[in-house]
């Protein structure tokens, strides 16, 4: 649970650890330390209960035909996705289609086919709200085009991508392969997302009070992959290393914890966004609004400061205890500007001040107020 | 703590989790939940811890010039060291020397360099006592060899490769890197391993009781790698993705109960292997054994029988409460023989007969005593 003593409001990089999950993560931990891979009893009985979690996993997403590959995290699922397919089909094509927003581990790992191993890609720009739209997309798809990767919703502005309608286009183009992000997606919505036009789905806990280390690649099962671990085999052959009950475990729980509380707390997000988004907008010569409600997901609310220096505000803002970033913390701190804000077109002083504050299910409307009241303060101040 | 009513001579696959480990994982779960990336002040709070975890590591294990690449494991960590080390030297030079004995994580990782990127690679054969010596590591280096991959301790055997000698004899090429697997030597002889010789050393928590998905890669500062994940850029850039706070720390914590006990641990453990090997000896029509003491690390003793099927005796022991491995549980199930005491020279019979017993320090004379008795009945009875 966070401190009293401060504000947390950066969920959007790390959420606190649900104590449900905690308790599952050290129940199993103790009970149950064999190595799944082991044939005795105490091996084939952590085997069954890997099993299940990987079959809860699918039911609880709604999904058929799909598989689940338990990773150390989204880094992981992101870097497989793009690297295992590319890699595993290149004989079919070498071009990729990406978008200019997509979360460092989709860009970096798209860079990193294209400098080190041969490939092409091409980098879609957003609109002025910050969408991926379909027909950019579609724009963008060339006859070797083997993989598409478009994020649901976007880590710093928190837009909402239309990866349904993109699957379904998709769908005619046997050879292309959909990976989708879901990351800041999964578990944020009133409804479960429609994945089911989506070949390969990357998820992770500890945005959603799960433990840190724990997250997946949903696939759908014809999709292969080289893996990106070799070695004993397991995860179907495409996670080799032994594999984790405990993190498994307190996986499936974290998405449980999830899912029950998605309705009330997306009603209560958008309370609290909503109230960020009118004061924000009430003093239009002090903030830009990045994150236009209700395009965007409630989760993340993105803006500019217009008369001082984001990273001072966010510096002062943590000194009086308020704990919210400024671009993202996905990158090095030494990144000057959002080059998400930069992609929808605006201004690169725009782009260098943003500040992202990211809701939880534990933050309350006094948070926000109080939050409010400090910026302005600072803001004022510093002024 | 293992269940009392079995007894588990298992501990190579996996061991039971130190409560002191999981303490610190649970008290850093609860109160340093944020982004260590993130630049407020919670954020920084973890970074800085994160920094210092690196910093113990590599002081614990006595180096200098050295850094710490946190991973899920060391299967990852044999997979960054190859395919990291390969793809990013790969204009230096395409050949690889490992050894037939090696963990599937480097075996499987070399095969997939050769049959999809290209490399070439040579199979170093073990001695009858399944030693690879520096002689037979010298034959295999060629003008375009960059890496040199051997494993401390054999994960089926026990035995102990002279990395020292091989890792002094290889610093006259510059070009080479050698790569070590630690992961069966890290914390279980009297002594720290002296790796001074080393360039990169692959070791994991949950054989030394820490938790699973928590291990590193040692590796000397001036060898570049390509990283398996790309990204935000953690890990020196080496290994993106969250860093993971929690597990970081009680990996430190794991390492630290293991050096601290280090010197008796290893002396009772040579006390349970001699008694073992003592029986195994008395009854040569039964048994053969295949790891030969001293030359072995005594946490491993392996041993063949001779008048009944090994996965038969292993179910057995099983289900009279004695988990002990048959082959590896680093294979999947469906292995039918030991690649690694086939490749000492022995028969294909005596290679689908091993079986595997592992120590740790929970376990007493008397469970190896009524393993003894328990193993007795068994065959005596089949027989």
């Amino acid at each position: 649970m966070p401190d009293n003593r401060f504000i947390y409001l950066d969920n959007a990089a790390s959420t606190t650890n649900d104590e449900s999950v905690l308790d599952v993560f050290v129940d199993s931990t103790r009970n149950y330390f064999a190595n799944p891979s082991s044939i005795h009893a105490e091996g084939q009985k952590g085997a069954d209960m890997l099993q299940k979690a990987h079959r809860d996993l699918i039911k609880a997403m709604g999904l058929d035909g799909f598989e689940a590959i338990l990773t150390s995290g989204a880094t992981e699922a992101n870097n497989l996705a793009i690297k295992g397919y590319c890699l595993k089909n290149r004989r079919r094509g070498n071009h990729i289609v990406t978008s200019a927003i997509e979360h460092p581990s989709v860009l970096e790992t798209v860079k990193q086919m294209c400098e080190e191993l041969g490939f092409e890609a091409t980098y879609v720009l957003p609109n002025k709200d910050g969408i991926v739209t379909l027909e950019s997309v579609q724009k963008a798809i060339r006859k070797d085009t083997i993989l598409v990767s478009i994020m649901h919703v976007n880590n710093e502005t928190g837009t909402v991508n239309p990866i349904q309608e993109i699957g379904k286009y998709l769908r005619q183009f046997p050879k292309i392969a959909f990976h989708v992000d879901g990351v800041q997606a999964f578990g944020k919505f009133r409804k479960k997302a429609d994945i089911s036009d989506v070949d390969m789905f990357s998820i992770t806990g500890h945005k959603i009070h799960g433990l840190m280390g724990c997250g997946a690649l949903i696939k759908r099962k014809n999709i292969g992959l080289m893996p990106l671990f070799s070695g004993g085999g397991q995860e179907g052959g495409y996670r080799s290393g032994t594999n984790d009950l405990a993190h498994a475990k307190a996986f499936i729980k974290t998405v449980d914890v999830a899912f029950k509380n998605r309705v009330q707390n997306f009603d209560n997000m958008m309370i609290l966004a909503n109230k960020l988004v009118s004061y924000l907008l009430e003093h239009k010569d002090l903030y830009e609004v990045n994150s236009v409600l209700p395009i965007v997901n409630p989760y993340i609310i993105n803006f500019s400061t217009l008369t001082k220096k984001a990273s001072v505000v966010v510096e002062a803002l943590s000194n009086e205890g308020i704990m919210v970033s400024s671009v993202s913390a996905c990158h090095s701190s030494k990144e000057k500007e959002s080059y998400v804000v930069r992609a929808m077109g605006k201004s690169e002083q725009i782009a260098r001040n943003t500040i992202r504050v990211s809701f939880d299910s534990e933050n309350t409307l006094e948070d926000v107020e109080i939050f409010i009241e400090t910026l302005d303060n600072i803001i004022k101040k510093i002024r």
